[in-house]
């Protein structure tokens, strides 16, 4: 077919006349599907159920140093559990390591909060500042912009290139405005994307001369064993050790968790950053703190063994979510290829599908789906205050339903994009 | 024999000579000991393995209402561990309850740092304001006065009595000083005296008239259900109950966890308030985090069952540490009845034994105790800013060592008081 933006009106309407039919039709059908959910699926988490009897009444509760992890103490993490989250995170020194709750998002929160009450190894507290900003490379992550918006501080959008954030503006932004104290970066099959930085991106961000002495890279390392290929796999490098070569060694901040891996909810999770960033935060986190739970990172450490069993685990999750990606991906290819109304990258790896629509034309698909039965993530969700600036951008979770309802839920997705886009050409 | 007070100076100096010998003979035995850590020890410990296996492989992992514990969701916790944490704090009603991660301090530091940050259902942020206030009956819990220093609070010490803190110089500050925003209170076996709050006490907390909008009492019920003896137990009033009686329903935070009944660390903690508190508290916790780990949440529901079943635990833990709370009781009763050089409170509950020294004496004594091998909880610890205004108090934590390294560590802590004491009376 040809593409829309060379069609007639005549043949525009035309078009349009079945495609109502269609929709009138499928939204007969009473659907009742939703692709908006980040979270893993039942069959993900009986994969895990393994780690519920990686301890048992009998078994010997001491971390390999001797600590009981039933009692008080080690406020950063049992060195077990540092060894299996540096791998995971990809760190080659666990020593930078700290181990922590149940997720890093309250981790992240954390680091942010305590900037804003405390400020950066000495720095003036964010509080007490006129004005504080961070870097928010769109489309990015909605919960990190809530955190950031919830504290008062202004985000700036900064494009996603294929390659990672847009590195000139960041460079820029960093360098000439000491306001900026922070960017959030998913740096591996980010955040809706699923575009992984590359070396050069990577050793730009270590490189950055920031004008902000308390300016750090918020680096969640979210999707970093989350591959859906065997053959395919994104791999980025160890920023912490590129900040060190490139004498930046306090610049970034390091987040993960075992969330996507073992259980939603009720993982690991993990922080990395230098050793003077660390102690910085521990002091801070110890009046906060005795400890975290040292039974939970016994468990997962037991469990797993090492990253090889992660590895391992991580196997059995892509074969459960890869037909699901397949599936939406497919019905993309076949419904909207070549029509020049939406565009999408195929990810390798992490939770989403990141569907870019004709500029205008996001809030519109997404009402007409959920007017259908079928929820996706609200349009504007991964732009700082829910604002789209192209009203374009569109999140595809495919993780959750099963791959049947993912072939459903897309076949009317793909629906409401042909009808939004002709709506939008006869309106010009 | 005679009180100290009585003696004459060369009693004293006689006294003393003996006393001089005993120590020096005590400094050759090379003690090891620690009376600092208010923590269980391994046999209270090992009581718990059974929670290990109350979920396995195989088991069903969803709560009663048939949310998946191990996927993401249920913010404020699932409905079978907020029944279970209700009673274990003696509040009626579940609803009111939020059940929360590993322990209750950061549920409390959190507290205070929204406040800080966000202000109270509201009001105006305490990062914001000139000053900020808080109530500290003393000796207290230091983990509390730390938080509140950590923020630049000022804290004003308020003077224990048998029935709770002086309630007219309570209601005095909060009711004249829109500067005074909180309380601390561990209402029930308080950390380190064991005292009870009589119902007089509470019913005048839930009567409290504050000069501020956002005063909140923060109510500490630690040690809810650790009692030491079946026959002697003391309780306490629902404070929420009272605070709704009195019309006051959103004027108290009430804290808790299981930290000291099920694992150390590894527990789970809860928080009960108003509907109005916890709403405000819901809306900035779903900022921080999408969920708590529900798993723990649902094996403590299973493995404790109901309160009954925390009680029998607790049982168990009573006749493990009451042995220890007598050996001291005994040496103090033995060798400094009568004295007149200190005081303390038998304690029916709790981790603590609150030893009252003569004025000036406390430091001496625990610096002494410490040349000769027994560590004690820092003096001025349990006070704001670790100083203690008559330099008089000393806490002792008898859970941790065995009971026969408790007799020890007494004989030489008694010893020590008698010294410091002469050399006290000698140099008036």
């Amino acid at each position: 077919m040809k593409p829309y933006k060379e069609l007639s009106k005549e043949e525009l309407l035309a078009c349009k006349a079945e495609l109502d039919a269609a929709y009138k039709e499928a939204q007969g059908k009473g659907l009742h599907l939703d692709m908006s959910r980040g979270k893993p699926e039942k069959g993900q988490l009986d994969m895990g159920m393994g780690l519920m009897s990686a301890l048992d009444v009998d078994c010997d509760m001491k971390a390999e140093d001797g600590t009981d992890c039933r009692n008080y103490g080690e406020l950063d993490g049992i060195m077990e559990a540092k060894k299996l989250m540096a791998a995971v995170m990809g760190v080659s020194d666990p020593s930078k390591v700290i181990v922590l709750g149940n997720g890093s998002l309250s981790v992240m929160y954390d680091a942010v909060c305590r900037s804003f009450t405390h400020g950066v190894m000495g720095s003036t507290p964010w509080c007490k500042l006129e004005k504080v900003k961070f870097l928010c490379p769109v489309p990015g992550y909605d919960r990190h912009f809530t955190i950031t918006e919830h504290f008062g501080i202004e985000m700036v959008n900064i494009p996603m290139t294929s390659t990672g954030p847009d590195m000139d503006l960041v460079e820029k932004y960093v360098s000439e405005d000491a306001a900026v104290k922070g960017i959030w970066c998913v740096p591996k099959y980010s955040n809706p994307q699923g575009i992984s930085y590359s070396d050069d991106t990577v050793r730009r961000f270590a490189a950055l001369k920031p004008a902000a002495a308390d300016f750090r890279i918020y680096w969640d390392n979210a999707y970093a064993v989350h591959h859906l290929y065997e053959d395919e796999q994104d791999e980025i490098l160890d920023i912490l050790e590129e900040c060190e070569k490139a004498g930046n060694p306090d610049i970034v901040y390091m987040f993960g968790s075992t969330s996507k891996i073992s259980m939603a909810g009720a993982g690991i999770a993990a922080m990395a950053a230098s050793e003077a960033n660390l102690n910085a935060i521990k002091k801070s986190m110890s009046i906060r703190t005795i400890c975290y739970d040292k039974i939970n990172q016994l468990r997962h450490a037991r469990y797993f063994k090492d990253i090889e069993g992660v590895k391992e685990h991580m196997k059995k999750h892509a074969a459960i979510i890869r037909p699901k990606f397949e599936a939406v991906l497919a019905v993309l290819e076949r419904e909207l290829g070549g029509l020049g109304i939406g565009s999408w990258v195929k990810p390798r790896g992490g939770y989403f599908i990141s569907f870019e629509a004709m500029d205008g034309c996001a809030k519109n698909i997404v009402r007409k789906c959920k007017e259908a039965g079928v929820t996706l993530t609200k349009a504007g969700a991964p732009f700082p205050y829910g604002k789209d600036p192209h009203d374009s951008n569109i999140r595809i979770a495919p993780t959750f339903p099963t791959a049947e309802e993912m072939v459903e839920a897309t076949d009317l997705f793909v629906l409401c994009v042909k009808l939004a886009s002709i709506e939008k050409l006869l309106a010009q």
